[in-house]
C-alpha cells in the first residue's frame, strides 16, 4: 500500500510559478512547479503527467533528455500523488499544442522530482462531471472540494466579499465585531443555546443576527457600521437552509430609507461587475409590497418573466361553481400556450399547490371552439366572456385558478406561477432581475398564536403615521421596511428602525407584549433609547445565497466549504457527537431520557 | 421627563458634512450637521453647542441673526441630545479661534434645527478621562463606546483589519469560512458545547481554532487559506482572557518555515506600518526556545531590555547554603541600582514570585565593603568570586536568585524579570520588539497527568530525525513550530504540519493516544490523509492582544466591542440567561439539580 513508499521532503525547494502560469514566452526558463498528478499517460517510453494545483494545469514530461533516473523513479506516480518537479519550458512539439488549455503550448521537461505524498485511489473521480451521491461527497468534502467547479465559486466567494468590504470600506463603514456567545435576540425563530459552565443553569444564545448590537453601535455613535458575520437559527431545515448562515450586516445613522437603498444597491452592482462582469440596472426597480402580492402572489417576486395573476374575484362572484362563489379571493394564471399539458402535468402541479395549502388546482384549456375544463359547464356566459376579458383569453392557452383565503390563493399560484415559468421555459437564461419591494405591512396576523406579529422585528420603525393606525387596524399598519429581491430570492432586507422609547414602547404594547416582558426581554435597549439614540437604519444580505445565485449554483451546499446536511449533520466529522458525562457535569446538565418523557406527556 | 418634548422626523434632511469637516475655507457655505450636543453653554443671550459625530466637534451657535425661532427653541436643548442643524458657516470672532481644535476657526450660525432625540443625564460623564467603574461601564458599553478613546480603539482596530485582510488579498490568499457547529477540536481547552435539537443527545462544539478544516483546505488544493474568526474556549478566565476571541488564522501549501515566517513577520510590519505609522524592524530577530527560556525565563520573553537571567548552578553547587547545594538549577538576575529596594518591595516581589509556584525569594544586596543578604553568611570566598564574575557585580547592585526544579526557576525569574523592568523604568514607552521563538520542544510534560503532551498540538511537524527521538528521549525532540512575540506577549504561533498518514499516527502514538481513540476523535484528518496531502504549514494571530499593544490599551476588553467579564458575563445584555423549560425540553437535556450532585459526589 502507498504509505510503503518513502516520502521526500520539500527541504528548500520553492515553487517558481504556479501550474497555470507557463506560456510559450516562458520557452528556456527552468522552473519548479508543485502540485498534483491529475492525469498520467504513458507513451514511448516517456511519462506524460498533468500537475495540478489552484492555478491551473501544466503537462510534465520525464523523459531521458531530462532525466533518465527521474524517468526511471516516475513509474511509481499514480493519480493524485503529490509532486515537486523542477525542469526545463520546453515547446510542445509540433501539432500537440492544446488551444483549451492556457499552458497548452508548453510542457516541462523534468530534471529532478521529489514525491511529496502519495494517495488511494479516491472514492469518486475528481472531474466536474460527476454522479456519486452528494452523501459520499460531504464525507470526502476535502475531495470534492478540488473539483475546479466547486473550488471556484468558494474563489468567487472570496472576490465578492473583497468586493463588499472594498465598496463599504471606500463609504467609511466600520467593520465591528459582535458577539457570538450572547442573548436570545428576537428574530423570532429558535436559538441554538450554549450551557455556561461558569454559571450553570444559565445559556447563551447565539445570535440570529447582530440586530441589537449593531443599533447599539449606532447609538454609541459609531455612525456607520458593517460585518461579514456568522448567524443561527435553529430550524427546521427546509431544501435550502443551513444552521449556520453568513450575513452582510449594516447599519447607518442619520439616514433615511433612500439612502440606505441607493448606497445597498450600489454595493451589489459593484459587487457583481467587479466579481462577475455582470452589468445589473442602473437603477433597481421598485414595486410595494400590496403590488408585489397582486401581481405575482409573493413579496419575493421573479421579475424575469410575465405570468402576472390576475384577480377575477368579481367577475365569478356568485358563480354557479360553488368553488368560486363566495371565495374571498379568486385569481388566475393565464399561460400561453399552455392547453399542450398533459392530463399528468396537471395532476403533478395539482400536487405540487397543496404543498401551500391548496386543495386542489381549477383550470380550463382555451381550444378552438371550446373551453375544455373539469368545470367550464357551471360558468355563465357572462361569467365566461368576463374571463376572456380579464385574461385575454386566446386559442390554446390554460388558465390555472385558486379560489379561497387571500393567503392561500396567493401564496400557492405564486409558486405555481414560478413552476410554470420554468416549464415553458421563460425564464431567459443568465439574466439577472433585482427588485425592490417596499411598504410592508408593520404586523402580520399569527392564525396559530391567533395575534399579530412583527412582519419584519419589532424594532421596525411605522411609516409617518401609521402608528396611529395599530389600535383599530392593525393590519393597515405599513412599516419603513424594504427588501432586495434578485430572480425570485429575497437577498436583503432592512428597515428604518425605531430610535424613540416612545414609540418603541407603543410597539411593544401593540405587539402584545407586556412591559414587563419587554424590560425583560429589551430592558437594555430600552434604557439605550434613553441616552439620545439617533435615527438610524440598515440592512442585511444573506451571503449565501447571494452568491448561490451569483455562481449559478443549485444549492447554497455549492457554496459554503463544510456545509451541513438537511439534518444539520456535518458528514465530514460526523458532528454533532455524544460528549462526555463528565463534560455534561460541568455544564450543570444531564440528558433528558426518552422513557422519562413519554411518562410525562 | 425628556419623553414629553416631540421629536422632529428626519424627513428628507442630509447631512452635508461631518462634525470634524469644516475649515475656515468653508465660510460662507450652507451646512447641514446631525450629531449630539457634547457641551451647552449660554452667553450674552445666545446658546452656543459643540456638535459631536464620529468625525469630531463643530461648535454652532443658535443666535438672532440666525434665527431668532431657532435660539427661542434651543433652550430645551441639554447634553447628549440629538440635533440635526442647518446654517452658515462663519468664522470665529477676533480672539475666539480654538487652535486645539479642528475645527477650531469656524463656527456654524443656526439657521433651523430639528431635535432628533432627548436623552437623559448619563450615569457617568462621556470624556476620556473617566473613573467610573468598569462594571458601570460594562452595563451602559454603549455610552462608554462614546468615549473618542474607547471608540478610536475600535477604529484602530478597523483598520488594522484592513491592512491584513489587503495584505493577504495581494498575495493571493482566499479567505473561506469554516465552520462554528463542529466538532470538538484538538487544542486541549474546554468547548463550548451546543446541544442539538434535531439529534436529542448529540453535541455540537464551538471551534477552538480551525485548525483540522484548514489543513483540510489545504488538502483540497486551496494553496493559501486565511480567515479574521471567533475561536471560543470554555476556560476559568484569567487577568485578560474572553471566552470568545478573534484570530487571523493562515495557512499556505508548499512551503516551509521561512516562508511562513516571512509572509506573517512582513504582514505585521505592514499592518503597523499603515494603521499606526509605526516602523518595526526590517528583519524580526530570532531565539530558539533553548535561548529565550536560558536568558530570559519565558518563552515569550520581551526584549526590550536586558536583565537576563544568568545560571549560577555550577558556581554555587555544594554550597553551605543548602537551597543552592543541589538545586536542579539555580538563575539570578542583577539589576544595576537595585540595592535601594526597600525591604518591603522585596517582600512584595517575593509575594509576587509566589504566584510561579516559588518558595521565597533570595537576594543579595551588594554594599561599598560587604554583601547585605539572608543567606551571604553562607557562600564561601570562592563562591563569592564566582557569583561576582557570573553577574559583573557593582557596588549598588542587588540580584535575585531562584534555586530548584528548572521549570520553577526559570518560570519565576522570568516573570520577576518583567516586574523589575517596570519597577525600575527599563522597558522604553512607545517601543516595539517583535522576536521570533523557534524550535520548540515537540512534546512537553504533563505532571499532573504524568504524561507528555503535544507542546502545540498533535499536528505539528517534529524536526528533521527528531521523530525517531520520541521514543527514548521524548523531551528533546523538536518541532517546527514557531511563535512571534512582541513586547513579551505571544502574538502568533503556528507550525508546519505533519502531512503523511504515517508521521501523524507515529506521533498519535507517541502521545500515547491509542489507534481507537485517534480513529475516534481524528479519523477523517487520517482518512484524508490517504489522499494525497501537500507540505502545508500556518500561523494564527490573537488579534485582540495585537491590538491590545497596537493602541497602547491595559485590556483586551478596551479593543472588543462588547466584551464579557471575567466570569463570562454580558453586563451589557445580561447573558447568560436561563431559558423556558419548553426550551430544555426540545433539546433533550435537562438541568441538573445542585442536591443531587452532592448525593452522587
Amino acid at each position: 500500500m502507498s504509505e510503503t513508499l518513502v516520502l521526500d521532503r520539500l527541504d528548500d525547494w520553492r515553487r517558481s510559478h504556479d501550474c497555470g502560469a507557463l506560456r510559450a514566452s516562458d520557452v528556456g526558463s527552468e522552473v519548479c512547479l508543485m502540485g498534483w498528478a491529475q492525469f498520467r499517460r504513458d507513451h514511448g517510453g516517456l511519462i506524460f503527467i498533468d500537475l495540478r494545483d489552484r492555478g491551473g494545469l501544466t503537462q510534465v514530461v520525464f523523459c531521458p533528455e531530462g532525466s533518465a533516473e527521474a524517468l526511471e523513479r516516475a513509474h511509481v506516480l499514480r493519480t493524485e500523488y503529490v509532486l515537486a518537479v523542477k525542469g526545463r519550458v520546453r515547446p510542445r512539439p509540433e501539432g500537440m499544442a492544446n488551444p483549451g488549455m492556457p499552458t497548452g503550448e508548453i510542457e516541462v521537461e523534468i530534471t529532478e522530482f521529489k514525491l511529496l505524498n502519495t494517495a488511494a485511489t479516491p472514492p469518486f473521480p475528481i472531474e466536474d462531471r460527476i454522479d456519486a451521491s452528494e452523501l459520499l461527497r460531504l464525507k470526502y468534502r476535502y475531495l470534492d472540494l478540488r473539483r475546479p467547479k466547486l473550488a471556484g465559486n468558494l474563489i468567487l466567494r472570496h472576490h465578492a466579499v473583497q468586493s463588499i468590504r472594498r465598496y463599504l470600506d471606500g463609504l467609511g463603514f466600520l467593520e465591528v465585531e459582535t458577539p457570538v456567545l450572547t442573548r436570545s435576540t428576537p428574530e423570532g425563530a429558535r436559538d441554538f443555546l450554549v450551557p455556561s459552565r461558569i454559571n450553570n443553569g444559565s445559556f447563551y444564545a447565539l445570535p440570529q443576527s447582530p440586530q441589537l448590537f449593531k443599533q447599539l453601535l449606532m447609538m454609541s455613535g459609531f455612525d456607520r457600521y458593517y460585518q461579514v458575520v456568522k448567524c443561527f437559527r435553529d430550524e427546521d431545515l427546509r431544501a435550502d437552509r443551513q444552521p449556520e448562515f453568513t450575513q452582510v450586516d449594516i447599519e447607518m445613522s442619520f439616514v433615511d430609507e433612500e439612502q440606505i437603498m441607493g448606497m445597498a444597491e450600489n454595493m451589489v452592482r459593484t459587487m457583481f461587475k467587479e466579481a462577475m462582469d455582470i452589468a445589473l440596472p442602473d437603477v433597481f426597480p421598485r414595486m410595494t409590497y400590496a403590488d408585489a402580492i397582486r401581481d405575482y402572489g409573493l413579496d419575493k417576486p421573479d421579475v424575469r418573466f410575465g405570468l402576472k395573476l390576475v384577480d377575477v374575484t368579481e367577475v365569478v362572484r356568485g358563480s354557479q361553481f360553488q368553488v368560486f362563489a363566495k371565495a374571498e379571493l379568486v385569481k388566475g394564471i393565464r399561460v400561453a400556450g399552455g392547453a399542450a399539458l398533459s392530463r399528468k402535468e396537471i395532476d403533478d402541479l395539482t400536487e405540487f399547490v397543496k404543498i401551500y395549502g391548496a386543495k386542489g388546482l381549477a383550470w380550463i384549456k382555451i381550444k378552438e371552439g371550446e373551453w375544455q375544463s373539469p368545470f367550464a359547464k357551471f360558468l355563465s356566459d357572462e361569467e365566461r366572456a368576463g374571463l376572456a376579458e380579464a385574461f385575454g383569453l386566446e386559442v390554446g392557452d390554460i388558465v390555472f385558478f385558486q379560489a379561497g383565503a387571500a393567503e392561500m390563493v396567493n401564496t400557492a399560484l405564486g409558486y405555481l406561477r414560478i413552476q410554470l415559468g420554468e416549464r415553458f421555459s421563460l425564464i431567459p437564461e443568465g439574466s439577472f432581475a433585482p427588485v425592490w419591494v417596499t411598504d410592508f405591512p408593520l404586523l402580520e396576523y399569527d392564525p396559530e398564536a391567533k395575534r399579530f406579529a412583527a412582519k419584519h422585528h419589532p424594532f421596525t420603525a411605522p411609516q409617518s403615521g401609521h402608528l396611529e393606525k395599530l389600535a383599530e387596524a392593525p393590519g393597515q399598519a405599513l412599516s419603513r421596511a424594504y427588501d432586495l429581491v434578485l430572480n425570485g430570492n429575497e437577498i436583503g432586507g432592512g428597515s428604518i428602525r425605531i430610535h424613540d422609547r416612545a414609540t418603541q414602547k407603543a410597539m411593544f404594547a401593540a405587539l402584545g407584549i407586556e412591559d414587563q416582558e419587554a424590560e425583560d426581554k429589551f430592558g437594555f435597549l430600552l434604557k439605550a433609547l434613553e441616552f439620545g439614540a439617533p435615527p438610524h437604519g440598515g440592512i442585511a444580505f444573506g451571503l449565501d445565497r447571494l452568491i448561490m445565485i451569483l455562481a449559478g449554483a443549485k444549492s447554497i451546499r455549492d457554496v459554503i466549504a463544510f456545509p451541513k446536511t438537511q439534518k444539520a449533520m456535518c458528514l465530514l466529522t460526523d458532528a454533532p457527537a455524544g460528549v462526555s458525562a463528565g463534560q455534561l457535569r460541568e455544564l450543570g446538565i444531564k440528558l433528558r431520557s426518552r422513557d422519562k418523557d413519554k411518562d410525562k406527556a
